[in-house]
């Protein structure tokens, strides 16, 4: 059985992230699942928010938005309506939690992260590029702030990688990173986030129809665990590279 | 090894269903799950919202709150804040969702269920106990409905029974139904929802501190599925009981 | 002429003040006059708002709510629509100014009080309901307080106490404290607020129907009088008591 | 004793009613009491909100606000804080309410008038003074839509008058219609709207400093009935008076 | 050809400049374009905004606002649909970048200006008239901060003077000062800011209906600076008389 | 004297126009002037607001933001604060009305475009990239309701071509297409909005510093006239390409 798209059941769709993409930010990414495209900045300002000041520990955290037209059909503005919905807010604490997973607080010292992760175009698997993106920015935001000395010598600030992809099972079948037309018809739909070793940071499984058997919890946590690593390798290749 | 509170580690905090709690909801209930108090109300109205009018299907949906001192220190309300939390959203809708999972929209008819579940008192798993009381005002409310005829004769809108529970790895023992002082300690948070018959209907893992294997997450699912049966039968011995 | 729920002119509904109803809060009380409950805690931390730094005074206020199901008929939350109502920011500065009439602020020193006065149920009367009940888990807050020192030695932060009952015509006959199918026929309504001594902290009376005469006040606000009277008796039996 | 500004105890500042002040607003009175001025304007619209179409009746209700340096130090604009305070909800509440009370909601038929009262210098009484203005560009309000034929011939909409008076007790002595000074040193501080004929629409009494006893409560209302009485007449003057 | 109120094309309305109208703001005019009406205040503050504070220089803005019935249709309050609006943003804007052309922040030193520009009564030039009668209320606040020793002495805060006024072509031909009824027949709208020496603060000139010509854009700014330099002369009679 | 980045006075940096930019809008354009980067949408939709309903005219309108790390510091997103901020509403209401300028509503038919333009990254000159790119969406999207039958045949909605640029004086110099660094540094600067045929839409100049003389703003008038046509000549390249 193929899919909408061609792909095999466990097959990922085209992983491309492009680094540097802005002149400003301290690490910068353009990442791409199939037509779903994410640009994530790593903003980094010395100092903590105040509830941290003065512990010697750093800071990470991220915010989630989508362009008004990165979906089929145009959405209101958050800043218009002025509030922000609760999947944003879901997806911004998810793609925050992520990150802390792999940073060494002590290590980073009193700094702060910022990551935004904003769709410009969406095709299902928004949260999951956004991690995978963020991921690569904030490696080069670390190694900027080491050049620049404001993480001590000889201190690591990051203690892995993080990557994470969607899965879920669509007419009973069990299917690795899911596009649009995927997603709206999956019985089941869990987001994983994995590290660079294979362990769990996050598991967020939904039954969109019907329930879930423990059996196909198994087999969809067995598809995310591969394609985590596959994605972790793409962001080890992205980093390897030099530069544009 | 003993808990906090001299629990085993499989063992459920006292649990207490009180039904009939409030006197104008069509179904309330007040859950407690040790020291966590939830107070949860279904109320019923006849329509729908505007995007489902004249589907012929219902819609349930839920809101979750904490009074201001529920918690040990006091927390700025949102209603003076101005805005929703990110926490408060993400409750919402996963309270919503679980219990739309055992929904038949179709037998439930162009009528909405509004639950409300606002903690009185939080000592850790105010979602959980949340959901499974929730459970039990919906079902309070739909028989009324029933009684009322606004659900049509040989209808069931329940399509089955769902209960929710904390599972978590405190000091590398994996613990059912954490209070409050075992969850800030967790090196792993999980919230399992399960329907009546043991399948899934969200599971949210989270690694607090540092990720976690495959065979901890198994294990954790283990007594997440053990709880939730415990709690479903809980659930149904309130409900066969004659309210007061 | 017997009232709907039997009672005489000048009768007051069954009151009840269960103390320590929070395992968290300093203060606690959950009241109730009839099928109207309150839940009142005080909460205290140790200084005060910034514009009153310095002062060797402290500072108690007070914050009115309803659960959305409290009512009839289900109200919107006033944190989803992301404003508070003019109503409840009216009743939270009544119990606010309430309870300062009978505080010494120097006594104080340099500690906030805050009562969160929540309306788990709803029948007319809430907001004197909410400052009789809230008196009490004041004195609690204070004693607690004094117990650790937060109080100097020999001070007594309370200067009386304080007690609130609703009073108004219906069908031409002044009533005591109104039950909400009363409330809403009535054609005066007036909300007295009283010292244990028998003086008044406020008086707020209004025409619902017609505009209202003098005498009409007069017998209003002696039946007033004598209510607050009894329930600062029972104000009394319940500080008395040895809590549970 | 003589007051600040040379009055006697029972008497009004110099008040000014002057009608017609703005071009556009169906009724429009600039309202002064001494320092203090008022902008009051109603504006009549055909029909009524959502909730009362379809019953015959009109609807009447008010908006209060200071411009933000009517008063000795600027105040932020609520419009910039992005929420009304509640100082600002009650008082709109009061002039509503008490404006309703003339209101023969039948003979105004399905028109709204809206009365915006915006205090363009404040020394004290602001309220009042909006009440008391309000009523005269009600007046006019109702005469245009009579003009108009919006209002059924031979009905009146206004079954009476209504003015209102601030009272309050400052160092031991009852003072009627308090300026800001008198205002902020009064132990006792109490607000009277009456009717043309006397009676009371709302009666609103606060216990600044020490609570007060029933015979002081007697000497305010019985110096406020008085400076509502002179009000009226000022009223009737100014609505006597060919509009200029 | 004569304008709709007998007007010549290059002839202001009636301007009226009342100095000292409020009895708190450090300066305070009531500026009058024909039947357009503002309130303009200026308060003075000692200290800057944070962002400021230590530069030795001063700070000045602007707030306007329209009351709701200074149009011919009411308008909803700003405060209570809890957000500004985008027009009056940018009318705010404008009046503090046209004031500050004319500050020495040096010779200002760390106080600031705010002039408030609240509209009474609209017909056209709303903010041309608030910028016009603002300068007026800001040369009386500065005198007041030289009289209090605020500013040091021998500076002089106001390096100038500014006024304003709209210019447009109605039916082909360029007018002065347009009154709201040729504003919204206008083809072409600019209002344009200049100081007492004829130069340009703001130009900002609209195509409403159809795209103007270089020689119309020309035509436009020749009345405006004819009419700013009246407006100028208007402000300096006014500063030249005695306060009453 | 040559300019920062090496241009001479009167050359615009390099504009590119990638049209197709997005999959799912009606038309969409990457404009790029400079290291100024816009993402400009247009997203067409049957129907026109309810103001305009039954009118039989279409109605355009835009809204524009800036991604958080588009600036060389991170901004606070509006949608996090809760509110649009000054610039932003200023901004968008200048593109939309410059779009409107050459709309035929009577021939676009009750429909209705958004013009979504998002500052991917920000180098001065925001505004005029917006409105430049937005033109050729506009153009795009106009297009494709065509080819829907949404526009009547033989109907041709767009009535012209717009562009804009900013201008500037620095040093003394008048510049072209101003960058961040010489838009800081601008004495006076001004963003002109021009037809394909050389006519205005908008001027907008503003002295920053000092107030500018009608000899400049003739100098600077000329070369915004001269960039304008350039840009149209680009984006008429852009339109007749055939779309990757």
């Amino acid at each position: 059985m193929s899919r909408i798209d061609g792909r095999t059941p466990e097959q990922l769709r085209p992983v491309t992230i492009e680094r540097g993409w802005s002149k400003h930010a301290e690490g910068s990414v353009l990442v791409s699942f199939g037509d779903t495209k994410v640009l994530c900045t790593a903003s980094v300002t010395e100092g903590v928010p105040r509830w941290r000041k003065g512990s010697g520990e750093g800071w990470v955290t991220a915010e989630y938005a989508m362009l008004p037209r990165a979906t089929n059909t145009r959405g209101d503005r958050e800043s218009v309506k002025g509030r922000i919905g609760g999947r944003t807010h879901e997806i911004s604490r998810l793609i925050g939690r992520s990150l802390r997973a792999v940073i060494d607080y002590k290590a980073l010292g009193e700094n702060t992260v910022v990551l935004d992760c904003d769709v410009l175009q969406a095709d299902g698997g928004t949260r999951t590029a956004a991690i995978t993106g963020a991921y690569v920015a904030l490696a080069d935001a670390v190694a900027w702030a080491q050049g620049r000395k404001l993480v001590k010598a000889g201190r690591q600030p990051l203690s892995g990688t993080v990557s994470a992809v969607s899965v879920g099972i669509v007419g009973g079948v069990p299917l690795l990173d899911l596009c649009y037309e995927e997603d709206v018809r999956a019985e089941t739909d869990m987001n994983v986030v994995c590290t660079g070793d294979g362990r769990f940071v996050e598991v967020q499984g939904t039954a969109e129809a019907t329930p879930f058997a423990r059996a196909e919890l198994d087999a969809l946590l067995d598809l995310a665990v591969t394609g985590c690593a596959e994605l972790a390798a793409a962001q080890q290749a992205a980093l390897a590279a030099t530069r544009a």
